[in-house]
């Protein structure tokens, strides 16, 4: 039997917040929040619409999840996102005490990994590259259209 | 003529507000967002009352300002707070372009000057120290409570 609940699986969950995202003109990032193989939060960036540069899939999610949870600490749950996270979502999944970081694209201008020292908790796994291409492509596309509008 | 808004003046603000936060037994952070001399937003910590370990005082009133201002961009405010941000707080300070920051009591456990790149805006202009006395008491006095009581 094949396994139904793979990271793959889960991706395509947070790529579809992701294009939520993109349809109403967001920088498409998704997200979504797994317990024991259950989908508790999911969340796209928002930071438009809410006027809040603060409003990232990750932190919506999050927040969402800890709500659900009626927990501060999310230390058995997977955050899939389609982005690598920027420095304020890895610190904010440093509080949060995540146990498993997975995301699909890279993101060598604002992801956390820029900063040369741990800021994720030091017990979160993480796994890059889940379905990399079409979460790579989402965002690339988002930003050539932009540019081509200019 | 004195000045009337000082740093001291908008950090006494900010300390309401960490007060706030002990009276409800949450860790004491405060913090205060100005914007031409006009305190815009306020908030202290609430992560045990929102159940929410992202909700500190800085996100809290980053968000409240962005809203008042009707943008996403603080880059013409300063924020007073009366703790280092950490670094979930000082990579959200970064989003929103801050003009300037203004902390009372340094954190050197979690504190984002512990983390070796530079995380904050670079046009955001850093004041330390401001009523520093009052501000590391406030905190102090809070974990030597907790730690007696156990």
């Amino acid at each position: 039997m094949t396994e139904l609940f793979t990271d793959e699986y889960f991706m395509r969950e947070a790529l579809k917040e992701a294009r939520k995202a993109l349809d109403i003109g967001e920088v498409p990032v998704g997200a979504v929040v797994v317990c024991k193989n259950k989908i508790i939060a999911r969340a796209h960036n928002q930071t438009e619409k809410l006027t809040d540069a603060t409003a990232h899939a990750e932190m919506l999610a999050m927040t969402a999840a800890a709500n659900y949870l009626g927990s501060k600490y999310l230390n058995e749950c997977t955050l899939y996102v389609t982005l690598e996270p920027c420095v304020m979502c890895a610190g904010a999944l440093q509080w949060v005490q995540l146990q498993r970081l997975v995301y699909g694209a890279t993101d060598p201008q604002r992801g956390y990994r820029l900063v040369k020292s741990p800021v994720l908790h030091p017990r979160t796994e993480v796994v890059e590259g889940i379905n990399m291409e079409e979460a790579s492509e989402l965002i690339h596309s988002f930003f050539r259209r932009l540019r081509d509008k200019d």
